[in-house]
């Protein structure tokens, strides 16, 4: 089998780290391995299937002879290297939302639409953590009976923010537990024992920009320009693990029995829905797993043909590192890479 | 000025030490006052306004005397002492849901629909915490422009379930930081750094009692029997102050900012909208106040005439304490009491 030169750039961070992960548990043909982040992470050591590697500080020369370049940093790591990744022919799998919306980019859920694949002309974006983990269980429900609106509220962890966001939450957590001020330093306020509506920047019109990715991705993944659809996104003191409380209106009936048959048939989504034994997608449960929960499915009388749905996903792996990973291995699979 | 016997049921709870805290607060006419709580509580000594008072083990003929019974406990000691009480002459605000759908039973938040108590028989119910905060955004938006559909997911916090959640999520918090296993016992799973979209029981139509408490309340306040209106809801791990995010469509447009004028004019609502200087409602901002904080309002182009809001509200005052007491000022008020 042929195997890859394979570049990681945000090589430190968490999801960075992550395909280096399940790079190596779903055994992906590696070949070469370049690790590179900016300037402050360069000089690392970060071990792959028992190896050290060095990581250097990310710079266009270093793409040479590379297959394949996730790129798992800022959006201006992405904006500017990745063009250059792709001018040297490597095919660039970009977790930053610089490319996504762009025209001729593919933006990739692979178990939805991985035909998009095929027309990439060197850079594919993966889609944002709380866009990947609802489209997974709206494109099943979709083919069934068309969608006509989405109204979605996400509870989202702060590992989607990064590491240290992560140290954040444990540290003001135990100010808080210990009677001392938590200080706010990587969020604008307080996140132990609190909610922000808040991810993002903010736009003129009031939607976050994290509001803005998921109804525009959701509509580009689902190739359905028009879709209504409305979000608001929060997060929450939780360390991974987003989850999300979705509303749909169908074109048609579908029961919720019909929804779970149609779910449990769905790849990379997995039916928990027993309230009768407490039984729904927790983030705790979620995380560490590839599998998007899917429970609390009910008839929304509301409307006609409405359903609400509790949707909860590992947002470092399949909002993330696995999606990207699985991207490569779908190139491989249509012969694209 | 007259005084009133005032008894609190439960009085050794959250809830019930709040509205003690309040009757203090606001000068309540507290004239005798008595005490009461499970044969567990029995015997503890609380204090209000300086002096100490025994709670005694609540049985039907300490409400001889008593002009308002406040009723903080559980569901079974409202539906056995409550109608006790108003047989004796008092007049109860109970906190439970128990006689809150009841015929001839008002369901009341004093600044929407004060009216509703002049018919009352002895027995005024305060809404579910989750309910009066929305219907105090609502009513004045309602009274502007009808509301079509309301779509609501909810971040509750753990004090709505009472004390022993407060420890719960303290103890777990401080397992889970020392990496130790967080064992539940109040809530069926951790709640520590989790998302439960479980509160109260489950209906066999999959939803839960507290969003058809949301559903069926807020048609009842606001004199909408037909209400179109879904609810998700979830149990966070904040300590107080429970969040929603609330999608509207209205039967005419109503810009942003004329929404933000009602909502500033409107009686215990403070708008919290300032995105561009990261001010919006939070839970550990409104924990203490009484005013319900709104904010994040935007248009939803999804649906003709749509809006998205996000209310906060600290639960155990407005949500709770704070809403009986109004009750009684406003029984004073008209010459119900």
């Amino acid at each position: 089998m042929r195997s890859y030169n394979v570049a990681v750039v945000g090589a430190a961070g968490l999801v960075g780290q992550k395909i280096l992960e399940i790079l190596a548990e779903r055994d992906f043909p590696v070949g070469g391995l370049t690790l590179m982040a900016t300037a402050r992470s360069a000089g690392q050591t970060q071990e792959f299937r028992g190896r050290p590697y060095t990581i250097a500080e990310a710079r266009p020369d270093l793409f040479e002879g590379v297959d394949l370049a996730f790129f798992a940093a800022s959006s201006t790591a992405s904006e500017e290297l990745a063009p250059e990744a792709a001018r040297r022919g490597a095919v660039v799998i970009d977790k930053s939302a610089v490319f996504r919306m762009k025209e001729g980019v593919p933006l990739v859920v692979p178990e939805v639409n991985p035909e998009a694949l095929d027309g990439h002309r060197g850079i594919i974006a993966s889609p944002n953590c709380s866009t990947i983990q609802m489209v997974l269980v709206l494109a099943p429900i979709q083919r069934a009976r068309p969608i006509k609106r989405v109204v979605v509220s996400t509870y989202q962890s702060v590992s989607g923010t990064g590491r240290e966001a992560v140290e954040e939450l444990k540290a003001q957590t135990r100010d808080v537990l210990a009677d001392r001020p938590a200080a706010p330093n990587v969020y604008p306020h307080q996140i132990a024992f609190n909610i922000l509506p808040h991810i993002d920047k903010f736009a003129p019109d009031g939607y976050t920009l994290e509001e803005v990715k998921m109804i525009q991705e959701t509509r580009k993944i689902l190739s359905l320009p028009d879709l209504p659809i409305t979000a608001t996104t929060a997060r929450v003191p939780t360390y991974v693990g987003h989850a999300e409380s979705v509303n749909i209106e169908l074109a048609g009936p579908l029961e919720p029995d019909e929804v779970r048959a149609i779910l449990r048939l769905a790849p990379g989504v997995a039916v928990v829905d027993d309230p009768a034994h407490n039984q729904y997608p927790l983030p705790v449960e979620a995380a560490g797993r590839d599998d998007t929960l899917v429970g609390r499915v009910r008839t929304d009388p509301s409307v006609p043909y409405g359903l609400n749905l509790w949707i909860v996903s590992d947002n470092l792996r399949k909002g993330a590192a696995t999606n990207a990973v699985q991207i490569a291995e779908a190139l491989i699979a249509r012969n694209r890479l």
